[in-house]
């Protein structure tokens, strides 16, 4: 998606081998116009898939997931990283390890949002080592529901994220791949 | 707005004569549908604003930030309440008090984006005490930055934030205004 790479090249900022920070279009500030496309772009790829509903995780993942629910006409359910004073119901979690903060997570979707009728695209906004979208993978299955793919923003491709979720067999469409962070310089995939 | 008010009757649970439970359509899975109107009605309501940015603060104040900052093509920032791993640069911070849950969490803004040339259109789900709207309105101030206006989705009136807010002269605008949650019925404000 060259409208992405761009907005990478021009507003990304290396901060190490390992980090992209994209706060001013994407985690803290969020460009809605390229949102928008970014969720016509999922459409399209996802477009023969039957979809009932995007799931992803707060809060950097709501803003690709809603513009791509917009498009599907679906409901977006953002799973929970903290308690919530009125998420008291029956709960599907999975626990998930930050690779960065070096701490683990408990994710949380109440059981009434998600069933064995739901088919489920999940979006995220990156794709690193792989253990959020495991967490999101282990509480649909919870919930007996079906998976019709993921949808990643920015897959980082040197990290082990890409080669773990390819052996679930699971269809996945990364909008950009990025091949190296190395010497401060943003590499994309080739394709 | 009565396509608001009726996913209120509809979907709304009534967990306390405080607390109203909307996590069906916009706190945890969100309706894209109503959240494209809700944005659309932001904008007829400050449609005479010079907006620049949209603000709010994660997770549930997103999605409608989002989709009223779609309507008025500009970018949305949201506050954060915890510490980011990528956020470390110049903060605008303010403490913010939540009485349901009876603890303080600092909210954090980058200085980068909000300056004095912006003028800035608050969104939030709720206004209940006022807490949010006032952490908010204390970081655009010391980017000594403009306020347009505050939008909220749903005002519980009964509580005390928008009279605190009302002194402050700055317009609020509230999509729905409950007057009463008591005996587990809503209330609306009569207009």
């Amino acid at each position: 998606m060259e409208l992405l790479k761009n907005a990478i090249l021009k507003k990304g900022i290396v901060l190490s081998a390992d980090i992209l920070k994209v706060d001013s279009f994407l985690n803290h500030q969020i460009d809605v116009v390229l949102m928008k496309e970014v969720g016509i772009e999922f459409k399209r790829r996802f477009t023969n898939k039957r979809i009932t509903k995007v799931l992803t995780v707060e809060s950097s993942g709501i803003a690709p997931a809603l513009f791509t629910a917009l498009e599907f006409q679906v409901d977006t359910v953002f799973a929970r990283k903290r308690k919530s004073l009125t998420l008291n119901e029956d709960l599907l979690t999975a626990e998930v390890f930050s690779y960065t903060k070096k701490e683990t997570t408990t994710i949380t979707i109440s059981k009434k949002y998600l069933d064995k009728n739901d088919c489920v695209l999940i979006i995220d906004d990156f794709l690193a080592n792989g253990e959020v979208c495991r967490g999101l993978i282990e509480v649909i299955r919870q919930a007996d529901a079906e998976i019709a793919g993921i949808g990643i923003v920015i897959e980082k491709s040197f990290q082990k994220g890409r080669s773990i979720i390819d052996k679930t067999g699971i269809p996945v469409e990364s909008l950009v791949r990025i091949a190296s962070l190395e010497g401060g310089k943003v590499t994309f995939v080739e394709t």
